[in-house]
């Protein structure tokens, strides 16, 4: 039986955690942590889990995480680079969720999160947690910095016209657009069902946090210098990024090919058959991101449509994934399942 | 290894069924039919099930049952009762998602769907799907008739008054809600989203088909004279049915308590605690119905609220609950799992 | 020209009454105000509002009402009992569309707001604004109390059964349905698009605060003794009311013809053909309300469906409906405009 | 008083025509025709126009359309084209919200829309009905050609880049998402709310029929050559486009300058204040487009956010609009409301 912890579930991404790892056999929850819940039921916050679980929030700071094979930390950023050392050091493995070990230049970091960052030594130790490109690294960290959910999104829709040299590296555009909970559980007056629903925009044009994390993928794929315009939206939906990527074509090839090539043995990344288009809601609730390429009127501009579950693959899946690697196991456990369609 | 054949599988039940049976180890799917998709891939039409299965659309007139140890009808009315009786006498066992074998009365049955029915004789054989009041029946049953998605809710709600006889049933209100897939998935002007979304209207007030079944199981549940007034109305979401159920008191009596008891040994029905009031989305994508009951300001109308998903409970999931029982499996087999929330 | 002040003008009604009043050549809005954005623009606030106003929001300590014909109060419950005696008693004309004044029973008030009234010499009074039943008294009065937005889609629902003495009116029901914005425009975790959206519930089933409101005024009504059973729910629309009202018949009646000879000179409540049921985009950004009436089954139950849209019949719009008569105008100026559909 | 008749009146942009005249004391409405709905009450249709017309849709073959100073073609492409000359030839002027008479070039109009074009004549006679670049050619029209939803949304803003010259035209992106109304009224599944409703997804990715109109508009803007990469995606919203334009600058320059400028005499052109950006339902209802110009990081891409409701400046508003202007009204008549927001 595996021991897991969380810390910081009173969110989207902790009650997908829980989703995806109640019902396993193999996996037991020993704490899920929540400062402003503690002592209140997990099920009492999310009664979707009624029946699956009688645990109560624990304070964070009574958790005896060290009993633990692996704890995640469902966070705000600032918060691992905190606590996760000392377990880190107890020897229990961390998949961190949020954003505090995703960027190698902590300079460029601190700059965007605007804070200190508290443990750089382990910034370098972290294993980016993206598996499609770094899967070897993830089974042999301790810690791994779990992608955000545009950053996934977007690094495995460009990773096959980088990888092969296809495009001009110095004009990249990720038009994306996110599901609202994209922005977390906390109250706002911006994510209303009344301001945001039946309603779209842009947001973050001038500099999202995560451009430098995407930017700094986009490096590891080439050698040409990289330069990407990333524009975020806010989609009236639950769940579901839908990233559309261009690029302008350096020489002719057989992108389809490609695409197909580069992913045929990710059972977690779909390329569609040509001319089909991936939707949001087919990858609904599960851990699949589906890709689909194009290149409109035969002109030297690439489409890339790119969709994942953003609490998903672009976030709890996504760790669970990692945790499986981590622990030796199968990647694909508790995380095979068709989406929720419709 | 159980094999299966889905009948109609191209509509929303048929992919429900797709998407609850594909993942299991225990069953395999022989065939899916769809007359309009025949020979055309079913992960094309429904690309959610990309990686689960490689079926075509078969041929309705070209399949052979007779290799299936139960088949589901995921037909429109008038289908089953033609097409079923042929496969029972072979001995295939059937589930019946359609309203043919619902009704014990064919004369009301005929009024209300319009249609002279061609097998009454097997109406008398089949058990009425709903687990939680007729089990033993069912597990016996040659052919279930699956029931209606606002009849579960409705008949589950009331059970506990009228069971122990605590309400006036001469005057008993159930104020329906439905997500839109209750409707289908043809194509239709009226639940387009730009006439459906940020919109809400009450609809076959003056008389819908799922009336007399409602009243037919109610009148199960006491020797008292039945009248129910049932309005129904069409939600702006996708999944879920909400029925906010009505009656007045005959006397006093610990309602919470009556509701506990009256599902304590029940996988799929949760009472909530006092207080706390169901929302569809808690039973998103789950076989699970969630009740409360409130007596106002103390005041002699009982006022009970059923959430569930009308495509798991409300259909797929109940007609694969019904199937564990037939085959003699564990009843919560491939039914057991949280709700995708948010 | 009239002049306008508007206090409390942040949230959804204060943003809807400037909606209504700016484009009016008859009237000025001398002030907006606003303790939070105190300052800045309103239209930076609200930007559906560029171009027809260069007001910044006043401070509400700081605002000189004197000046004014007639102040609205949109502001939560507690601001108008402490602020607008002074300003009637400089003679200037109030229409207060928070609960302060609706209420007749003060100790009744004072239980359900949880509050001391500052001001009870006021509500006596006050005149309560709901024009098709109390339009001489709102013409002649200094001060109205603007009903609450169920409180107005229920009590024109049940007024025709109810004036005529055709139901028992000791177990009367009303399924109420609102969008989002009948709970503002405050932050909460309760109505992100993340919680509301495509989902629904019931709230408040225990009690909610307009029931005080709505069975006073179906005491206006009727000799009898009335007890209601009132449950509003939460649905995903942005704005809508729909309320599904239920009475038992004492008699046989016309209730086509009853329900279109009450209204018949009602230019904002709108009886629509039998067997046509209202939905809620109908009246979308309009002051009118649309009901329906219909005996299902030819049984002893009736079903009135009502609907409005919360923020202009349920609010603002009824405001301006009542300042026009207030002040002498056509009833209609302003509010004579085709809904927002689709 | 202005006579105006509308051929094809059952669709959205049918209705939203009704919408705006109606409630115009200077305008007539002295027909809508509709095929399938001939003989039938209009307000039947539309509830919403309840109160505002007692008009029948007439049948297409039986109006008299030489009383109208004006006709609006609400038509499916391959109508206006076949029944507008007839009209033209009696002096009655005539706007043609479909495609017929958009694209210069026949050969190329032919071979998008994959029809034989009957009245070629015309097409170069038609001016193409957006103002903010032909307002002079509009007025002195007989016949104008109104702009598709997407083009106008992206021309408006490309419009000041290419005037001035400032970005590289061979590389342009127009990254653009509507709401469901843009697909019509006609039922379909693809726009069903449980197919399309929290769901996002790219079309017509290969080729979209808006493309040509799009490229010519742009190409009059400048010498240079113009290549458009045009996307457009299906948002889970009612109303509303938002385009994402993205352009390579060849030189520095003022951008939020150089929109001001351009637009600064454009009633229906708000270019927002710099840093902010537009959402859709800003405009909900309104003939307005905003716009916000911005250069993310310093780089030398440019991004620019364009939103309008495609029913309004996109359809029937423009049309109205364009009305205006070819009777010789002030262009602002019967268009200058605020958005319906929330």
């Amino acid at each position: 039986m595996i021991n897991i912890g969380i810390i910081g579930g009173s969110g989207y991404t902790g009650v997908e955690l829980l989703r995806l790892l109640l019902p396993r056999d193999d996996v037991h929850v020993n704490f899920v942590s929540s400062r402003a819940n503690a002592g209140t039921r997990v099920d009492a916050q999310f009664p979707s889990l009624r029946g699956f679980t009688d645990l109560n929030f624990s304070d964070p700071d009574q958790v005896s995480s060290g009993e633990c094979d692996l704890v995640f930390f469902a966070t705000p950023h600032g918060t691992a680079m905190k606590q996760a050392p000392a377990l880190l050091n107890k020897g229990v493995k961390v998949v961190d969720l949020s954003a505090d070990y995703r960027v190698k230049d902590v300079a460029e970091w601190e700059k965007w999160y605007k804070v200190k960052h508290t443990s750089p030594e382990w910034i370098e130790k972290a294993a980016y947690g993206l598996p499609e490109t770094n899967r070897v690294a993830i089974a042999d960290a301790m810690l791994v910095a779990n992608p955000g959910c545009y950053p996934t999104s977007v690094q495995l829709g460009f990773m096959p016209l980088l990888e092969n040299d296809l495009v001009h590296t110095d004009s990249l555009i990720a038009d994306a657009k996110s599901g609202v909970t994209g922005a977390g559980r906390g109250a706002s007056v911006a994510t209303l069902l009344a301001e945001a629903g039946d309603n779209f925009k842009a947001y973050g044009v001038a500099g999202h946090r995560h451009l430098p994390e995407i930017e700094q993928g986009l490096r590891d794929m080439t050698s040409d210098a990289v330069s990407l315009t990333f524009t975020p939206h806010l989609l009236p939906v639950i769940r579901g990024i839908h990233s559309t990527l261009y690029a302008r074509l350096k020489k002719p090839a057989d992108l389809q090919a490609v695409f197909e090539e580069r992913y045929k043995d990710e059972y977690f990344v779909d390329v569609l058959p040509a001319g089909v288009f991936p939707e949001t809601r087919s990858v609904r609730g599960t851990n699949h991101c589906r890709l689909a390429v194009c290149q409109p009127q035969g002109r030297d501009t690439v489409v890339v449509m790119s969709v994942e579950d953003n609490l998903v693959k672009g976030a709890a899946g996504q760790a669970v994934q990692n945790m499986n690697l981590m622990l030796g196991l199968n990647e694909r456990t508790g995380l095979a399942m068709p989406a929720l369609m419709p």
